[in-house]
């Protein structure tokens, strides 16, 4: 039989003391960990680098196919995430949770093992453990926290006009992954007997469960002494992204479509529900890859990249948003990012 | 009629931009605010001070009584109020906010009106702004930065056997205007034609609403070249925040009951709820007065301040955790806190 420790049987203090207590101080700089009003970092010489999610049951994400553990770990890569979109490395990560009384002390165990695992893996401490109960569902607060050399952060405001759209990895495959768990869902509520038919989509099922955030490609610029004109992570999808550095950096863009990375599973996974797969990379989301630009200069440092893909270039902001078609049409580029999708828009 | 705007007119980007677009930075310290993935911050030569708040409708307030404005500024309140509890100055807010549809633009404004109105009074900058739909209510998740010099933070666990037991302000009066609005609540769903009766309960109903974090203490410990051992704020209630401060000292205290400081509006509001005034102080909470302990030589830097009571000392953990009433009894110190009196406990 499976344990079931009720919350209240430890108290708030004694929960926060029980969840956090395996987690070691992975960076120097933390000077007041977890357990006092707030939190101490020293970042002599350095700049600090801060971002901040919320995480919502019943919008974010559903229990009913997200593993508890999984979901910790992948608050802490959304986060994470957004401080490498910054050029910055994530260094410690404050959490808030709030959640109702049909959750037990196993299930928070759960959720901060995912958590620890992804502090391991990214090399970031937990400094901040607030917790509350909820009137409905789980609400996850996530604060990271990174460090950056003088002024070597990067914005979405630098592109200049010619430099070079790039774009990590794969995209899509998050988009796909969702679309498969809210079938099987749909399929065991209407018949709890039948068995998830989840054959051949580990990949893109993972890509949306426990995504990863591109720390090698942080290494891979610094290494390379490459810093990108611009950067932002793809949780909206490709479209929406490049818009945005497009309006801070008051540019137009062409993108072309034979250009966008898409792996092999994403494509099939695509063709089974009558999808286009570039509409999935295009305007589905939660990659977490990163979108950057570069000086055309810099080109030769990541034509041999093989998880980087140049995919288009900017422009005057005259000369529009453009996406060429396989086909070699010519379109206006939309953003229409994930939630169209959630509402049947695409 | 009032104005009503449908949060999908502005889109989420363009929600972000309208409330946000009137906060001015107001430190040198932060160089990338609201709308890139993360914000950036320098601190050379300072330390980094960082805590988090979640905060959730129905579990930390009630809207029928709340209004928005207030809500927003006591957000900002109860976070900067964990900053200065380290002995820090806080200098920047990150918020996220989920909301229903039941909320619209202007009911967001006066939100961040609140806010506002808060950053301009404790000098902080809005660098964060993640927004959110959520199936229920309005959930609140504020992180808070703060500086301070190297080595100069206080925590919670640096008091030693003899220092004084220090509290700022007066205690109590926020639970007291908690139970009078929500006596009025229950008043006026029994019956909607009944006007709320809050004659004379302006200072509790205040110290709840509208609470201020203090500031001026802090202020007051630079000037007077005066570093308390130990410090917390005091949001539980006064016996928890001593008990946590006795805990992580390893130490035991005498607390005398005749020394707690109480307002007298906070005494008139308990008697006529047949409440034991200091019950009030030492269990109920929201107060955001800062508890500190002082080594006894520092007692003639505090003995004239007006805003600060000496109410005990620290003892040897052995000696227990005690608290001497009016009548001259002793009786062991026990942790209450607010919700002892939201279940009918105390």
């Amino acid at each position: 039989m499976e344990e079931r420790t009720e919350i209240a049987s430890l108290g708030e203090f004694g929960l926060i003391e029980h969840l956090t207590k395996n987690f070691e101080i992975q960076n120097a700089s933390t000077i007041v960990p977890v357990g006092d009003d707030a939190a101490v970092i020293d970042h002599y010489g350095k700049q600090t680098v801060l971002t901040n999610d919320l995480l919502i049951e019943g919008v974010h994400f559903d229990l009913m196919y997200t593993p508890l553990k999984h979901l910790g770990y992948k608050t802490v890569v959304v986060n994470v995430s957004d401080i490498y979109a910054m050029n910055a490395t994530p260094t410690q990560i404050l959490l808030g949770l709030g959640f109702s009384n049909r959750f037990s002390v196993e299930a928070l165990d759960e959720f901060y093992a995912g958590v620890h695992a992804a502090c391991d893996e990214y090399g970031v401490d937990l400094i901040g453990g607030d917790t509350s109960t909820s009137q409905k569902g789980f609400i996850i607060s996530c604060t990271a926290v990174g460090e950056v050399a003088p002024d070597k952060y990067v914005r979405r405001n630098g592109a200049k006009k010619g430099d070079l759209l790039c774009v990590s990895g794969d995209l899509g495959a998050a988009f796909l992954g969702l679309t498969l768990l809210e079938r099987e869902k749909r399929i065991f509520l209407e018949n709890p007997q039948v068995q998830p038919d989840l054959e051949g989509e580990k990949y893109t099922v993972g890509r949306l469960l426990k995504p990863e955030a591109r720390k090698d490609i942080i290494r891979f610029f610094e290494e390379a002494e490459l810093t990108p004109t611009a950067m932002i992570d793809v949780s909206d999808g490709l479209s929406s992204e490049i818009l945005h550095i497009c309006k801070q950096s008051n540019l137009g863009c062409v993108l072309y479509e034979e250009k966008i990375p898409i792996a092999e599973e994403t494509r099939e996974a695509a063709f089974k529900f009558n999808l286009d797969p570039t509409t999935c990379a295009l305007s589905g989301g939660e990659d977490y890859e990163l979108l950057f630009t570069i000086s055309q200069s810099d080109y030769d440092k990541v034509k041999e990249h093989p998880q980087i893909s140049v995919v288009g270039f900017l422009n005057e902001a005259e000369e529009g948003r453009i996406i060429y078609t396989k086909g070699g049409t010519k379109h206006a580029l939309t953003a229409q990012g994930w939630n169209a999708f959630n509402k049947g828009g695409a």
